[in-house]
């Protein structure tokens, strides 16, 4: 992974990153039995690993104890990171965990930080988001937010539903999207709570049945009822919830994206092991073509997806909101990763698809990235939208010019 | 389900089993619980509930109580069948039984076609067919065999060690392939064996885990050790246990080709049930263009796969061996039908990945039909290599013309 | 070609069929100079070679000169004849006469019948049909049609512009679609008139420039300009012109199909001559694995249209209107044949995209055929409202139980 | 094009291009009248108004009067110089000059600098590049190259055929590659020779006919028949010729991918502006949801053939061979670019088809990039082939520990 566009700092902590996820964490998957992401003990002994080895926490600032890189270096250290489904358990850089770290930085107050931001930083904590509903609730149309939260004296008494809220079993807080205002309308009308654990007037209802079960607590579905929250819940101002979201979600979909494509690498890997060692006809299985189209097209699926994400992460890391630019990284890699599995798992044959190679597994637990983060063909239409409107634009300066 | 090709008799046949699927199989799938493939119970059940409306057997030869149909009329009732993963199980025409009805009633002697064709084409018993080896045995390349049988006094001894052997739990019998000769070559060299459950040198070793588990008895490693058969045992003539593989495979692949596509279009009409009630931007999903382009890309695999199937038994049935358009269906079969339940997958967003909906069950129950009986790849070699060989025929013909 | 699905004089028709192309047709395609389409000359000679072959007009009613072959008949012969551009030319079965002879025989007057259908059957005279229009008018949506003509004294006046009109230079005689009534609606609101050739209201503006140029006379530009026809030029009833274009519709699609999978089947021979005959890397082409799936994915191709073809021949030779079926193998088809060329354009290196080679022309002779006769997005948006509209009305059903 | 990647001044000449492009080049368009590539009249005059805007050969060295830039320069301005055909040639850096530039550069004694590559980086001359062979000669395996060169008394004599020989007729020189060595090894056993156009024993037999036209002297094939040489001919040293190929085969492939990326965005904004004036159904067709996706998927095509390029570029910047980076975006470019255009195409119907419209043109002229410089299935080969030894690599250095 030694590229021009890396710092050689980052290059030489992806590459610690690597070796600790070949050598510390691969190693503890066979221990990873529980149904819902791994036991609390072995996280928890991942992460001391980590933080020994100097990589706990990498997009975590300084101050808060983590390494304090920007997109660009977590691009590299995140794939190296996500090479095993633990990868990111061990760094504490996984969803939403990860995600709700960047927002509650940038958006909590001093005393949110210290009570939220910094025992989820140290991997003391898990978190969760809570913003997709059931029919015909929030979904791809932000719009459609059924949750209420009404002002009452001293706070406010939020009641609605969520859906596929990940991590919510075993999370201390929730960070709950719900409708302050008469409409949703370019950002505004909605608000962000914070909820505790502790809240009686939240609750898990069930965790979902999935196909995947990487994500520590699983999906929920999750109830507010009559939930009461002081004012100090407010994350941000009253009515910007969608505003911050936003600033959730492109770097939070570029960071998924960085995990993934490591499994997807890890995926090949089994492929060009397996493919090496297994004979058909005469040779190895790799020498011949189709499997080499597969092999190919894999690589460039991988390296296509690396391109995109680590350009994303510049524009990011330059200030800019990046919206259309994550959404091209996001469409391309969800699909991109999806396909570099299904190549590994037919390369495999039936070794491919049992459960005691990771390949089948592995297929379940990227599928539903194509839909969460928005499905593809939402950012089709974006992307599709956004191209309409800069051409629009150019021929109106033509037309001026 | 009404088509031109389609024998009035053979439609209402199809049109009568899509009713009981619709009516009987389907209001049974909730109590379908175990790990592999339904509990005997439901199993035996349902046969009943099929015996009683006059759809058991329907490849069955009149004499053995089936109703006869070929390959054609199969392609109509197996499709309708297929629409519930129980459906096959009901009518008794789920693999690898229904195959192994077939090979038998063409190659049993009279005395096995009692012993063994009977109970089974009645749904009393089930049975396995026992080819596939671990590496570097036979797989894709039969030249690979490495169980043998050697002739003793009174009979033969199997050694060998086979894999993903569906149906092993719970077989009455097992059909086993062994090399009995130096060379595997244009057919020659091996042979099939008839063994008992009961026989002490047979073991299942263990179930494999799969993503799959629609099948009963799942997929097994079995063992033949110092297994000792009498010559009654031998199906067919020895030495020609490949050719015997010829006459299993061709519509053994066919017969999946069509249950698959019953589920298809399963798949496909959950997505259409939910596209119509879900909406999104203000508009139900199916009126917006990209899932109406997914929901047609998806009614084109299923009507071109059933155009493919229709011409492969029509081959079949005139008495054609039909192993290049078995290869060409069975191709583009398997991977038509894995395309129609991802879309539906992805057109049903969150629900289409969680297991509560069928679909993430169907993604995993169809991912290794593009690998077993011949990975599509293998497919395409032999596909390939008959177009250049009938081709180089076609310009010597015109050199000598 | 042989198969269950065809009558054995139908496949003994399209044997000679394909005999003659090889012998008579293909070897005169070097004289085949014209910028649009072969000169009249090549093309009279062509058809009294066919005729003395006994294979001219296999469409035609036997009562004028034809062979009388329905639609699954025309199916074997007509992707026959296919096979050279010229095929089709020679035994007058093109695009657009071939289509416009279809719905002369169904709709014309017994007058009509003599004066236009007659000369065309006997390839005496060329025709052109006259729809589509340029933008805002008549394309994929009918409701736009701009073509007007007003009833005077004696006949009728029409105005207007078509655009795309294959064949016009050279007709005897133009279909012209025009709006007679306020409003377009179901297949109501438009008539079709039969407007000669001399009539001085009528004019080729221009030829257009396209891709393609196999088509005799092109595809031009035309106007109306207070043409004047007679009450006997009113082809059918006033005001059904759609209803009679829908007569025309399917068939000329599938016919279109076709001759398409001859050029496809042509292209496909091309490419396993040349990489049966070239080298590389020490072996021929044709062993090597990626050239492998290429020529595999061909013939899948190849053999998925013609399944869907014959299926949907059958469906309309039952008599009923096929609009369904003739749109998913339209769609198929025009996307397959477009694969199956540019694969085999792949496949045989420089010398495919030169033009010295028949490739290079293929691709651009088979372009247009996934936009014209409806763009195949146009169809996947039928295909998937058929398919919604169908699972809505058995919804229904199941409610109502 | 902004992007962090960007320096700001090449940023800044990156959008200098793109005016000059569209204020001069595009206007110049229409006077591009001849059969292959545009006339020397208007090259010259299109080169004199880039040397005034301070645009021209921005790929060579400033004391050769260029703008020496590096290859991430050359990304953002060639890409911009390639929106229209016409660009390159105005900035003087399309191929094959462009490569044999760089090549020149690289290898070339300084006399032979001053002698070919000052005229030729001034855009006095053009040149060409004589290495592919028709069968069974040098193709993508170069051990089968057949021309040969033999030492005589103060030179070489060179015999053999080279095919699809790009701007052969017109040309100053030619950059001949012949057998000098037993084996072609390595990179050993070759030898480039230069030629110049009034060598007699060095002539054009005939332009090929190809579908691509925008190349100044189209593809020829071209002779050498006991064509002496003297030794100052010998481009590098004697037996390094393919060393010296890989010298300018990667660079090559990239600023390739550069223009045709120019040209795809060209296509792309072609088939934006047309779907934002066409109505159909209601609505601009740019509101449809299958427009939408193909315009998204060309979105994502572009910006992933541009995120390659870029790392490539910046490997190959940072002195590595760059091999298998080039290798990856010359496979995903050429396919992505051909989508691109093919797509556009489709969203423009009719007009898409005909050669009033540039869609027609476009498709022609960029689908042989998927064959030249290596076809994409020579490169998925290699690819393959790399990503199998390295893990194998990884593999043994796990090993070894």
């Amino acid at each position: 992974m030694s590229a021009p566009e890396l710092d050689p700092e980052v290059a030489a902590l992806a590459a610690r990153t690597a070796e600790f996820v070949r050598d510390v964490v691969i190693p503890a998957e066979p221990r990873d039995r529980s149904e819902h992401g791994l036991d609390e003990t072995l996280r928890a002994e991942l992460q001391t690993a980590a933080r020994a080895a100097g990589l706990f926490a990498p997009h975590v600032p300084r101050d808060l104890g983590g390494l304090g890189l920007d997109l660009r270096g977590q691009a590299a250290v995140f794939e190296a990171a996500g090479y095993s489904l633990l990868g990111p358990q061990a760094l504490n850089c996984a969803a939403p965990d990860e995600g709700n770290m960047h927002l509650l930085e940038v958006v909590a107050t001093p005393a949110q930080r210290d009570r939220y931001l910094r025992p989820l930083a140290a991997g003391e904590t898990r978190s969760c988001f809570a913003m997709t509903e059931p029919p015909p609730g929030a979904g791809s149309d932000p719009a459609m937010l059924g949750t209420t939260a009404e002002r009452v004296d001293g706070g406010w008494v939020i009641n609605g539903r969520k859906r596929f809220i990940t991590g919510a079993v075993g999370a201390a807080f929730t960070i709950c999207m719900a409708r302050t205002g008469e409409r949703i309308d370019r950002g505004e009308g909605a608000t962000m709570f914070l909820v505790d654990a502790g809240n009686d007037g939240w609750r898990v209802e069930r965790v979902m049945e999935m196909i995947d079960r990487a994500f520590p607590g699983g999906h929920a579905e999750v109830v507010f009822e009559d939930c009461f929250v002081s004012d100090e819940a407010v994350l941000g101002e009253v009515g910007l919830g969608y505003r911050y979201a936003q600033v959730r979600l492109a770097p939070a979909r570029l960071t998924h994206c960085m995990r993934w494509l490591g499994l997807a690498r890890r995926a090949l890997d089994d492929a060009l092991d397996y493919v090496a060692a297994r004979e058909a006809f005469g040779a190895p299985l790799g020498e011949l073509g189709m499997a080499q189209r597969m092999i190919a097209e894999s690589v460039i699926d991988i390296e296509s997806s690396r391109a995109l994400i680590w350009h994303a992460a510049g524009v990011l890391d330059g200030g800019a909101h990046g919206r259309h630019e994550s959404s091209v990284t996001k469409a391309h890699v969800a699909e991109a990763v999806n396909r570099v599995v299904d190549r590994a798992v037919q390369l495999c044959g039936g070794w491919g698809v049992s459960t005691e190679g990771r390949l089948g597994r592995y297929l379940a637990e990227l599928r539903p990235f194509r839909i969460y983060d928005g499905p593809t063909e939402t950012h089709l239409w974006a992307i599709a939208r956004h191209a309409l409107r800069v051409r629009a634009g150019e021929r109106d300066a033509e037309v001026r010019g």
